[in-house]
């Protein structure tokens, strides 16, 4: 029997993805306060992972608005857009939490060329309980089809509100 | 502008990664039927990728209930454990799925020291939808201290159930 | 062609609303198995309140589906409405249930006016552990406000199906 | 101490409960900012009516534990008790709400000998859109048979709180 060395359950990500951002300066940020609620958990007393799930896209959202300075309705219409669907996502689960437990969710963004990545990570006391990567695309109405909607770059007047 | 090319978004998995068992013939196996409801559905008329996790979390602790033939509440008492709780997950989330969809989940277990290794494929209407690939870790009530558990090698008496 | 009167629904329902089909033998009926997942349980140990009215939800639309034969998009089309949204909700929470228990969900309908009831009962080993009674509200778009919609009685091409 | 009489708990709500505090100005009351979330909403692009019953629970454990000045877990081993159940609920849905509304939730509570009241309030634009009635009981743990439950009247110590 041996104790739990969770850390080691994981391969190293690679620097630059464990650490958005750094060295560049360049990751767009936003931080966001959530309490962990009765409803985040289950029967082990711990939050049910798929609730961390929706922690983070509501993080995800939140890091759009902040950017934009526009909900995401009016984002919608403003950039002629019609979401940001997940594409992929990765998670690590190195600490628990627990209901009461009033968590910091830290969220940052890179772009790519017709996707980006989204870095988020859920601290406890000073430790990071859950890393999350989303890879989501950003995608358009198609003109030709109602109710069809297909990948597009993501247009650089979205991008310039990340760089201010 | 250009349409979707959802496959190109993702690295190819490494081929024993996506055929899970495939040419080892050793990959317990474990099919269910799940209809898509309303509720896991949100304002884009397709399932809410965190309910994916909810869905798939069903679809291990089937896995399991299958194998040991005994409710998950009968296996902690049987085998003397505390859960399996999620360390790693990924996901690919390939084509959406509807309210009204009646997709099949094929879960496949692979056995490592002290964790182990669920993949999850979400199929509807003969293309998958949804690969999702989980690291779970086998934990023990730590005697020493109530209330706190330690991950521990998966008992070979579990590990034989998954072989027949 | 009606607004809604939403207020005017909240009226108390006549007693026997609450025994449906008791002494009429009318009242259209569905009755589907339910697996409670560990994904429906709170630290309690028990069922989670609020999912038993996902539970409910998806009852009533597979009430609906059965006798209309029609999925619910389908339906939709069908019978050019746009949903039949809650107006109110009772419930009574006797015993509580547990994950791994495999409960009956029992569901009858009773029309009134511009409104119907829907009364589940969710039986675990015999025993009714929850009663729940839904009052929804027959909506279809206006025709001059698009986005808007408006109650309306339920087609007798409806009421019909749940007669047979 | 007493075994729960379940049934007992469901008779009507005397008619003054359903106005809380009026005319007796006795209701402690919480109020609390919500945001509604994608992760609340249907693909009608309202809420789905379970997620509001999730922010009325969190609603009722905010309202303790404001008036008790301690967290749900501090509170359970404080005042010796097992958690304060629904027995029975009651909701009006009145208008709906969006993702993106930053809506208010007023809780208040009434005791009565067995069980409470709480009664909460959404309110969006200044405007009600859902009202919830909640009985809940207070129950401790059976010190003949361990993980039972019964009920109990609430604590002089608890009801003195929500008094200041």
């Amino acid at each position: 029997m041996i104790p739990v060395d969770w850390k080691s359950l994981f391969e190293p990500a690679p620097a630059s993805a464990s650490v958005p951002g750094s060295g560049r300066g360049t990751a767009f940020r936003n931080i966001r306060k959530v309490r962990i609620e009765w409803s985040h958990c289950a029967p082990a007393g711990i939050v049910f992972y798929p609730r961390y799930f929706e922690i983070f896209d509501n993080s995800t959202n939140a890091l759009f608005e902040r950017a934009l300075g526009l909900t995401f309705f009016q984002s919608l219409k403003t950039f002629k857009f019609a979401g940001y669907p997940l594409a992929r996502t990765r998670s690590r689960f190195i600490r628990p939490t627990r209901f009461g437990d009033d968590v910091t969710v830290v969220s940052s963004i890179t772009f790519g060329r017709a996707s980006f990545s989204i870095e988020h990570r859920l601290i406890h006391d000073g430790e990071i309980c859950v890393e999350c990567s989303e890879t989501r695309v950003w995608v358009v109405h198609d003109p030709t089809v109602p109710g069809r909607v297909e990948s597009h770059p993501v247009p650089e007047a979205v991008r310039a509100k990340f760089r201010m």
